[in-house]
């Protein structure tokens, strides 16, 4: 996990560097540049990268990281997708906050404008990654791996999620529809990040159905975790302003079901995220039993 | 071009349809979708669109609009990057307009938070749009036009023009940073429409060469247009604000070198464009000089 973290660090580095990317005329305009680097680099605990690292692991057998820059070029692109989320979500019409990562957000580091800016040119920026110009990634996996992030991203994807989070402040959702706003909003970029790792492998039916049930627990979990962490953890542990679903009143596993329950739902996601590794008849999950771990036994 | 118009307007209508996407569980959520459709259905001259179909028709041959999806995929997408950048810019971190197309713009008719999510998720729906999960669209083709599209939206092209345009207001630019800041922010677009309907057929380097200086002499010749009509149109025939670029402090072509030179410039331009096309080889390139010669004589 420590060098598929160095490796998603490193490929991140490249894609921001201030210098023209390859082929083009141009570099990117230093203020913008910076504030995408300023978004994505130096923070963030990189799940969605390793998770999908993992998953090619499992299905491949090979280690991520060699000849092939799909898993790379996949894991890089859906952390930038994670991240023009939060800096557009952190936006004042949005959540309106101050802090993440443990530093100030982008729109008070670098103006409205400029988070606007930067969180649409990181959307934009992941496509690039996906289609790399050179013959290092297959072109029908290029375009296998825009199919599923563009979906998990969009409107029936993590936008459509916090659309439905914007309309649901003060409401009391019912548990499905609490669960149907966050397979969206927060699970489905999760498990199309398990879904593109399989992607750049070659997987059987059955074990790309049992990825999906194990993506799909995890995202849930995620989730249920957050909604806890919210109450219980402080700002300095999380990097992110606490208690503020609650402040926003805004629907939780918590506010639905209370503190203990909310624990126990996360453990039993866990088991089944377990349990879908092994109906995967797949050698080697041992990558991604250990990141439905993280995900539950996570502090911030 | 009224049938590409036809076809263009019933597929973005296809796109932005209530129900739920193919092979997705949900449908978008109807506030969300809401917007968009606002955004992009029911006006626009949908020129980048007619660029994508008419530069397809050039190089292949064959009339767009039959069994190959790919032309009109690339058509619609590049028209929601075009109508996601509207959004955004209009918003009033940006350039805080309220009349888009003759109507409110999408923030005042949803809210900030809404026009930001609206434009996201326009931007998202471009990738998916040019990724069908049916077997319209080759992977290759399918690959080939996120490159170009992605490529020219994101921070070397129309996002990284909007932050040199954001950097430049009240400043004196010379002729060659504003021609730099157009070619990014309107140019790239309106070029990688005519790339991309190129790369849905097959085109000789040569031809690809002069429809590359094509494009890049109309998206230029656009914007030297669009600053000369900011000056001398109203806003009832522009659908939009006059003035705007004036009253904002912005760099135009008109304060660097007056009305009569910036018609004459664009006029200069449009003679390149067909230039080009006479070049380029290809046998009926009619369609693509009329697009030139509409750039140059709108009225809006």
């Amino acid at each position: 996990m420590a060098q598929h973290l160095r490796q998603v660090e490193r490929a991140l580095e490249d894609f921001l560097a201030p210098h023209a990317p390859p082929q083009s005329a141009w570099a990117a305009p230093t203020d913008l540049n910076n504030a995408m680097r300023y978004a994505v680099l130096d923070g963030g605990k990189r799940l969605r990268p390793l998770l999908v690292l993992a998953a090619f692991e499992a299905v491949s057998g090979t280690p991520a990281g060699g000849e092939d820059a799909a898993p790379l070029c996949a894991a890089c692109a859906v952390e930038l997708i994670h991240a023009y989320s939060l800096v557009h979500d952190d936006m004042p019409c949005m959540d309106n906050d101050v802090l993440r990562r443990g530093k100030p957000t982008v729109h008070v580091q670098f103006g409205q404008a400029g988070a606007l800016l930067a969180g649409d040119a990181l959307q934009t920026l992941a496509f690039e990654v996906l289609t790399p110009l050179d013959a290092s990634v297959e072109p029908a996996v290029q375009a296998r791996l825009c199919a599923i992030l563009a979906r998990a991203s969009g409107r029936v994807g993590m936008a459509g999620g916090q659309a439905i989070d914007l309309s649901s402040v003060g409401l009391a959702l019912t548990e499905d529809s609490l669960r149907h706003m966050h397979q969206l909003k927060t699970g489905a970029l999760l498990q199309a990040s398990v879904m593109m790792g399989a992607a750049c492998g070659t997987a059987s039916a059955a074990a790309l159905q049992a990825l999906e049930a194990y993506g799909q627990a995890i995202g849930l979990a995620f989730q249920v975790v957050d909604d806890v962490l919210d109450v219980t953890a402080d700002s300095a542990t999380l990097g992110k302003t606490a208690g503020k679903d609650a402040n926003n009143d805004k629907p939780t596993y918590v506010a639905l079901m209370g503190l203990e329950r909310s624990r126990a739902y996360a453990a039993t996601l866990a088991g089944e995220a377990h349990a879908a590794l092994r109906a995967s008849g797949l050698p080697d999950t041992a990558a991604l039993a250990a990141l439905a771990n993280m995900v539950i036994h996570r502090d911030h």
